[in-house]
């Protein structure tokens, strides 16, 4: 479904530019890093842009070419997408901002390119986004600061929509230095003057590398259509949900011309529809990253927890809060407790939550933490494994290869909660992360996270 | 008061060791690498360590020596204790565990430490505990790894006490190496024998370097006395309460002995008392260093927020959680509108949040962000200022001093909600702390922590 956006043939660059300041060299040049189909920049100020052919009107651009990305003054946007049509491209995202989020000027701009749509039957993304960043097919289709590829762009398995363009720059840049999580595909939606919410999200339903969605909306365009999408979905769905009080629906207003609709009923019809909500995009993505590695629990699975830890208050603490997530602290089995029996000390009871320090004292972190885990792994009492990780001091970093090895075995989701060095702990995040191990820096986002994974095992 | 333990002139480390594996070593070296009194290590096993004399009692140190620190297995801790009693000494810090944790053995030789307090009036911190991190004085007084020292003890504002040894250390490590928050002092506490909460509590209240306290607690030793000092302070106070699920008390039992009381009780008379509750130590340090940096706000300051930003959708989401924190989003003056209008585009109209990115565009970051900053700082409407900054791409980073600056002058809390780079986000995270703006990395946690700021202004 819309192929020409996610995996053009040729795309015609409507305002690409020589100036490296200018957000139309960077689009040029995203897509010179890592698009694979033809490139065809449009400006009649150049003849050649970065050693490419430039065409003064899209209606010169050569055979293939099935996708505009438009990046001209607003005014200039209707007749290059009525020349885009004529030419038979199949769709055009509007980067431009100056349509309905600027006033009345914009409004009527913005139903020109309505009255296109209905009259041509051209698809159109945008305008006032940031377009798409897609690294599965390696295709930024964005003005993003090409910089964006310096700290390689991590495949991953989660997909946003987010109706704000620069957030969605901001957040991929930060989370793309950061290593500690791949993404997908960004889709930035901004005004949605034909393409929609619903059509990405089928979209992004049917594609085989996405397996969990976040979305980041301040309206939505069709609210019975998008929830219906939300219930029949296999895969997990996080909103963010903008605008919901009178000064973020005014604020929004001017920033896509959102009407943002009642947030409380969107609230309930959300979670009625299997969608987890977040309040923040970190918190979305946190929650995204987790569901992505659980989409699907062994049918038995129902929440039973081992906490392993270095810290007593860490333990109590993470017991706390899965209360309030509907977890429950697994009641261990006596084999369980046979086995931890020979690292304890003789004053310490083998209890749930684990509290390996003392043991660790005794016979190295390595070994204490690696069979607690194939403790709780071989424990029918036992659904899901807490970690507490603490990396840079004590001699203390266990590797994590071995223990996400004999949970995933077990079909236990593990979940870590990590202290550490700056460096370090950076390095063991993206390491356990690779290994199939979602790692929290706080202990009650990790706990979220769980709950999160385990109330749509739940449901389903 | 208990001058011994924060300022002593010389300390016995009874259980000092030569074996860089051991806890006593430890704490001769974290000793030798800070601590300006007499050191006297103490172990019958050893005439020297690390160049010290070492002494094979504790009545054979010499003058002067006013506080133990005891790292010795927990049967002969009575004894040692007697010694130091005897010796003169005022005080010991009990660091090693074994004692009621671990049940009935344990319990009785916590029992014969009481006793020895009574009869003889030595006073003793701990057991099982982690001691004393004073990066104000340079002492640390733990068996915490002398690698902590690495990265620098960065001095700071907030001190903690913490009944959690691993977990004041862990966060130690990590907060030290992350660089972006300064610690002043951590009291780990323990089993609590003799010295608690409340005593420190009034310590830290009367020490002019300690500007706003943060508290872990399971248990609370004297729930009245502890809620009268609160009540009384100035000084910010920030609680996490552990062990109020069911499961989290039973837990809380074999880790410091503590029974914890019933939860929801606690959490209205801690607010009651005017302190800050916190879920998770992450946000308690979030909200701690908020508070240490905005103790006192001016008398007419009352939450009015103006949210600059370069993020629509982070002004919207901005809004949205200030209404749900208590702050209101300010309505700016005519003056803030015009100084603003010259660098907005025609099209857009001047408002809160300032959704800067389009005047960014026309005349840089640097100078869009600086006049708003301005102009706000002089805008009578505004009590407060939410920045959003973005460093490494767009060519955007804006210079925190002179805004930072502006903002201090003007006696409006400035807080930073940050995205960026790895290492660029980190070092303007440090800058900026260091120019009196707490950072967040998390919008939500941002403008929780100003409501926490103005919320105590409320109050007083």
């Amino acid at each position: 479904m819309m192929d020409f956006f996610f995996k053009p043939k040729g795309v015609a660059i409507v305002g690409a530019s020589a100036n490296a300041q200018k957000g139309g060299y960077s689009i040029l040049k995203n897509l010179k890093m890592g698009f694979e189909g033809e490139i065809y920049p449009v400006n009649p100020r150049y003849r050649e842009i970065e050693g490419l052919t430039c065409y003064s009107s899209v209606l010169e651009v050569p055979d293939p070419v099935d996708l505009g990305i438009i990046f001209i003054a607003a005014p200039l946007v209707p007749g290059a997408i009525r020349e885009c049509a004529e030419r038979g491209i199949q769709g055009a995202m509007i980067e431009s901002g100056g349509f309905a989020e600027t006033g009345a000027d914009g409004r009527s701009l913005q139903d020109a390119l309505k009255r296109i749509v209905s009259t041509t039957g051209i698809r159109l993304w945008g305008p006032n986004c940031m377009g798409l960043v897609d690294t599965a097919n390696g295709s930024v289709f964005s003005f993003v600061a090409p910089t964006i590829w310096d700290d390689g762009l991590r495949k991953g398995d989660v997909s946003l929509i987010v109706q704000s363009g620069m957030l969605s720059g901001g957040f991929l840049i930060d989370t793309m230095s950061h290593g500690t999580m791949g993404i997908n595909k960004v889709c930035s939606i901004g005004n949605k003057v034909d393409v929609n919410e619903c059509e990405l999200l089928e979209s992004l339903l049917g594609d085989p590398t996405t397996k969990a969605i976040g979305l980041y909306l301040e309206s939505v365009s069709d609210g019975r259509k998008f929830l219906e999408i939300c219930r029949g979905s296999q895969k997990p769905i996080v909103v963010v949900k903008g605008a919901k009080s009178a000064d973020g629906a005014r604020a929004a207003l001017s920033h896509t011309a959102s009407l943002s609709g009642n947030g409380m009923v969107m609230s309930g019809a959300l979670a009625q529809a299997g969608v987890v909500e977040a309040l923040d995009f970190k918190q979305m993505m946190d929650f995204c990253r987790a569901l992505a590695m659980f989409p699907r629990l062994p049918h038995h699975s129902r929440g039973r927890v081992a906490i392993i830890t270095y810290t007593g208050a860490g333990g109590i603490l993470s017991s706390d809060f899965m209360e309030q997530m509907g977890l429950e602290l697994a009641e261990i089995s006596p084999d369980t407790r046979e086995v931890m029996k020979r690292f304890y000390p003789d004053w310490m009871p083998v209890m749930n939550p684990f509290d390996l320090w003392p043991a660790v004292e005794r016979h190295g972190a390595e070994r204490v933490y690696f069979e607690a885990v194939r403790a709780v792994c071989a424990d029918p009492n036992v659904d899901a494994i807490l970690l507490h990780s603490f990396v840079g001091g004590f001699a203390f970093t266990p590797d994590m290869t071995e223990m996400a090895r004999m949970a995933r075995t077990a079909g236990k989701p593990m979940f870590c909660w990590l202290l550490g060095k700056f460096d370090e702990a950076r390095d063991f995040h993206i390491h356990a992360q690779e290994c199939g191990v979602p790692v929290y820096r706080e202990l009650h986002r990790a706990v979220e996270c769980m709950g999160a994974v385990f109330a749509r095992k739940t449901r389903s």
